[in-house]
């Protein structure tokens, strides 16, 4: 992998809306499930309602995401779903994700112990 | 996967100091190559020196990095390497992640078709 690989990476990452591990979470929950109603969603994320909602918004400026309310017996229900540019930018972030993480080993044993042995030597602030 | 895994996945990414991707690729490189220059690093990701600096010092306020300067006939260098509190949170995001992305399909074929038929039936606004 080439700097240029990598910066190019790094600029698709940076610039997408999923990178925020909320917005990320939701779109790949999305893709995987078709569709979702908020409330399950909230409950599987573990995240407060405002937060989630705050996020789906964003989703939804960017193209990504659509709703609709239903009424239902036990009252409102709003329903997200994934559009095509929300599922194809997902799978394009999960791409170059993967593209970065594969720069990473995937064991540490050998920084482990150069840097443990160095650890001292550095200082903590720049002279 | 259960909710109460993906909840956790997801307050383990948000809670990482490496949930902004620029941080997540400095620390994928550290954990890779043991240490690097700065100058080298900017040129790799390809992003300005000042967006890079407020990253390197936000890593190093939360124990991940250590730098030193070094006096060299062609100037100054900035050497940064990951401590072994970066390494294992480096690795643990990753594979956090790896989690995450595990449960959305490498292909969205189906997906796709579902959504692609649906898409006009939804509104673009909340009821």
């Amino acid at each position: 992998m080439t700097h240029s690989d990598i910066a190019s990476i790094l600029e698709g990452l940076r610039r997408s809306p999923l990178n925020a591990p909320v917005r990320l979470a939701v779109m790949v929950i999305l893709v995987y499930r078709g569709e979702i109603e908020f409330n399950e969603l909230q409950k599987i994320l573990g995240v407060k309602p405002g937060l989630l909602w705050s996020h789906i918004e964003k989703l939804h400026r960017d193209g990504l995401v659509v709703y609709k309310r239903r009424f239902t017996a036990r009252g409102p229900r709003l329903t997200i779903r994934a559009t095509s540019k929300g599922v194809m930018e997902t799978l394009g972030y999960i791409r170059l994700l993967r593209s970065l993480l594969s720069t990473a080993p995937e064991r540490a044993a050998d920084a482990m112990i150069v840097e443990q042995r160095e650890d001292d030597k550095l200082g903590q602030a720049p002279g």
